[in-house]
């Protein structure tokens, strides 16, 4: 049985890439980073999905890289603004670098643990204000992993907007309740920050209603 | 003044490293990883030496992230084989992928600090055992961290040898005592591992006399 390494965030993209593995019949390792993000909901979401799953997980604290960073909303006490997620004001919210440093993670754990393949959730939508969501960072570092430790990184949603990936979910039957999105922490997702304002224009373009409540 | 991140472990490779920046009056954040290695003398030594030289220096646990690796005698309690680096034994200290982590960490510093390259110390003598300090490895990390961040990736003394990389701080009159190498962490350096027999024969080949105590 082919094993895979998921970076898992708890978010849509990534649930619905886990759930395509798992659809594939393929043995998943989930591994979701805490890395001083702003509220550690998703990963609760994370982690519950897996438990009721039987997919083994693992969360690994490495808040401590904050301080080598600055400058995101992500992860320091900064306003999260409001609007679309490709704007440019959503610039704010890029933890510099943060892919590279998840790959790198999630190639080492592929490699202790015989996997033979990263996968991960980057969508056409990230390309905008994520550099290391483009197709050409991802085509590099799958050489640069494949010929060093050849641990193949896969991106399968790249070419897919967040409409296209919620749409593989929905005939895959999945649950959207089991994920979250909202860059705030709240009871109930804001419905105003650039992660929900996308989320909601998916389910409204799917013509489905999200099953999160809003506030 | 160009500014510029040195990973900076404590050993006699990037301490050589640190003082050639500085030696070129660059300004250097020197940047160390605790990752749950077996000791953490080097880096008391690496703490040690930037405080007296008022250089900027953080060091940052990721230990966290040994709950993804397993089969290093680098972070796992194996017994350290005998004999010279460059052996096949050697094989067991490898941490897999470690300089892909620290390098993109590394980037995501220089990011947030406005530094313009990110320098590590990986020799000629690292390449037999250690996939990623092979020319190509660095090469390809290099283009992607220009590419992607404009950021480059510099390894000064990849195609020197320990004797040489030590010919060097003895030219810029360096002081190996405030270095250390040992794998393990007593009070005086064991004078077998792996590490010390490639230092003593740099030493060795140099025409001093190391300046550390041996058991």
């Amino acid at each position: 049985m082919k094993t895979i390494v998921v970076i898992y965030s708890g978010g849509m993209d990534s649930f619905t890439l886990l759930n395509d593995a798992q659809e594939k019949n393929y043995r998943s390792l989930a591994l979701s980073f805490d890395y001083g993000q702003r509220h550690t909901k998703e990963l609760d979401y994370a982690k519950s999905f897996c438990a009721t799953q039987s997919i083994d997980h693992k969360v690994i604290d490495i808040s401590n890289i904050k301080q080598l960073l600055k400058g995101s909303a992500l992860t320091d006490k900064l306003p999260i603004p409001h609007g679309h997620y490709e704007d440019k004001r959503m610039q704010i919210m890029v933890v510099p670098n943060r892919n590279m440093i998840f790959l790198s993670l999630a190639v080492s754990y592929a490699l202790s643990s015989s996997a033979s393949e990263v996968w991960f959730g980057a969508h056409q939508g990230d390309r905008i204000i994520y550099p290391d969501c483009r197709p050409d960072f991802i085509e590099k570092m799958d050489q640069l992993s494949s010929r060093t430790w050849s641990i193949g990184i896969q991106a399968p949603f790249l070419s897919l907007n967040k409409t296209q990936i919620l749409s593989k979910g929905i005939e895959l039957g999945l649950d959207y309740s089991q994920t979250w999105t909202c860059y705030e922490g709240e009871d109930r997702a804001c419905g105003k920050c650039g992660a929900c304002v996308e989320r909601l224009e998916a389910f409204a373009a799917n013509r489905i209603v999200d099953p999160l409540e809003y506030r």
